[in-house]
């Protein structure tokens, strides 16, 4: 089972995986690490639904039976699950020391049966089904009263953390808030406090206005690179309409979105030759229990939920990780117009 | 010249380093990048110091002139300076953005004459200089009154962010306080308001008691695996009396400190096949101008200087890099206890 500690100094959790021990002999250190491997057994391969936990929720458009080999997208618990839902959650402390007993969840998204398919070449119908699982998955474990925080991501190439080679997404949900999320939270409630404004639109109505930051732009959605960049080719995609919860996307907004991000992650993959990277959906914590009334409506005015796109092209040095402050070579501007003339001269966007 | 940019939605500065602008195709993506090259020739090697900007100071026990090859350990400016001394201080506004331009200081020591050494090897009273040498030129930054905070940190191997192969150390001096001592601040702070103690002397005490994480301990340093480790094999050293500035560190302390550091750091290249690592100084924020008295008066009773020393083994997913919520596969406790047994079969222990 997996242990929640509060780091005192950072007043940060990290999460202690029992699952995933690995004696310490086992540690090999990056620099002489292989890229992901191309095995011939893949376990998210259609005909091999029985290796793994037993599916969730599965898109099955000609039917068949859960578990069986027909789906085109499936929804599993990942076998090495940082955290579980079937735990109680427990707190317990320790002279000056917090820990918890690790509720939560951690499920996997396959996002296609096929295993050399690659997000940026998917039909736009199939990614808008893709976000469709991610939206019903959400929804789904924001119900549970235990949970605080719900992260959706992707990691693409060996570098930003991808495991096993066929396309998918994960889902965590933990019983905290994590470390990076309260200070969003704290920014976006001062702002809130003294302007009676999101935060967010303000910057969306900036962003637009200035143009210089803006990769692209559809009705529902703006992608920019941020002007605090934290790494080089950094973008982000903000819902035009004010939204704390991905959640709540609408089936009209869905296909924009879809467009949206496979645009920019081809711009990326034409700009910086197939980099590794990891997108994140970050949106309000979900306070659903009847207690946490008050805290959720404040959360609905003043979060606005957005993607992070991160390319994994630099390293991270000890000034870095010992700071949280980042030196980015490339001015977000820069960024911007070198991925609009992708985004022009790519032939996948004529259509 | 640098930019500094602050992020509103994170509240933390970005550091736009022009001098290091390269253009967008040469980003290379980790994964096809190769080691640290052994090239023939080392900018950082005695003979070549007409090859670096002027030296700041040098340790030439057998006398010698500035620039001249004599050296033992040498300290220079960054070539590739992140932030420059030379600069003006300019705060600006862009709408609901910030940004100042980019005064610091950025250098570098060069630890020794021969290339090939390993700081794990260095002779106990080099090892004392190099830090001797660090407590002077942090003394000297700190006078500044432009500048806020000084980070001292060495970067091992490719992976953790170093660039030469020639040993080194670094010193980024920042007119901002960095996002993640923020976060120390407040928890200090806090701790310090409510039971008038210093956080990390409660830590120390507990840890001594306890035992179960402690690495190593001396007469002036204590080392240990922290509770809530971020990364396996995570280790801190802690002087034993209460300072908030490493730079009060005593002559009588010095080689304490660097056996400890030696001893840690030996172990963890035992235990982890010569790992990449990066160890940070961290030390309170310097505010030297008069009107700032009280605030540093504060600071010598809330902080407490500490070395961080990270085994860059494992990388950074989306979900690290999303939440800032770590997942540790390793108990301090267990790695605690494999180190003290790497430091007990040890035999450069035994002398």
């Amino acid at each position: 089972m997996s242990i929640l500690r509060k780091d005192p100094l950072s007043d940060s959790w990290v999460i202690f995986s029992e699952e995933r021990t690995i004696r310490p002999q086992l540690f090999i250190h990056p620099e002489t690490r292989l890229p992901v491997p191309a095995v011939n057994y893949c376990p998210f391969c259609p005909g091999h639904e029985s290796e793994t936990p037993p599916e969730i929720r599965a898109h099955r458009p000609n039917g068949g039976h859960p578990n069986g080999p027909d789906w085109q997208i499936r929804t599993i618990p990942n076998k090495f699950a940082v955290l579980r839902v079937e735990e109680q959650l427990r707190r317990h402390g320790d002279g000056i020391y917090d820990t918890m007993e690790g509720v939560g969840a951690h499920e996997i998204i396959i996002e296609t049966p096929n295993h050399d398919s690659d997000i940026v070449s998917y039909p736009l119908d199939h990614l808008v089904r893709l976000l469709a699982m991610y939206r019903e998955r959400a929804t789904d474990l924001m119900r549970d009263e235990r949970l605080r925080y719900i992260q959706l991501f992707r990691n693409y190439g060996f570098s930003a953390g991808q495991a096993l080679s066929h396309p998918h997404s994960q889902i965590i949900a933990l019983p905290i808030i994590p470390s990076s999320v309260q200070d969003v939270l704290r920014s976006v409630s001062e702002h809130y406090e003294q302007k009676e404004r999101c935060l967010l639109c303000d910057i969306i109505s900036q962003e637009i206005k200035d143009r210089s930051r803006v990769i692209l732009e559809n009705d529902a959605f703006l992608c920019i690179c941020p002007f605090a960049s934290k790494f080089p080719f950094e973008a982000q995609i903000y819902p035009k309409r004010h939204q704390a919860f991905f959640t709540t996307t609408t089936d009209e907004e869905l296909p924009q979105l879809a467009t949206a991000l496979q645009v920019v992650l081809r711009a990326l993959k034409n700009a910086l030759a197939d980099p590794p990277y990891n997108y994140i959906l970050h949106f309000a914590p979900s306070y659903s229990g009847e207690q946490h009334q008050r805290l959720r409506r404040r959360l609905f005015e003043e979060f606005h939920w957005y993607v992070e796109v991160i390319p994994r092209i630099t390293r991270l040095a000890g000034f870095e990780v010992g700071t949280g402050c980042f030196i980015n070579p490339t001015l977000p501007e820069k960024a911007a117009a070198y991925l609009r003339d992708m985004i022009v001269s790519d032939p996948a966007n004529r259509k």
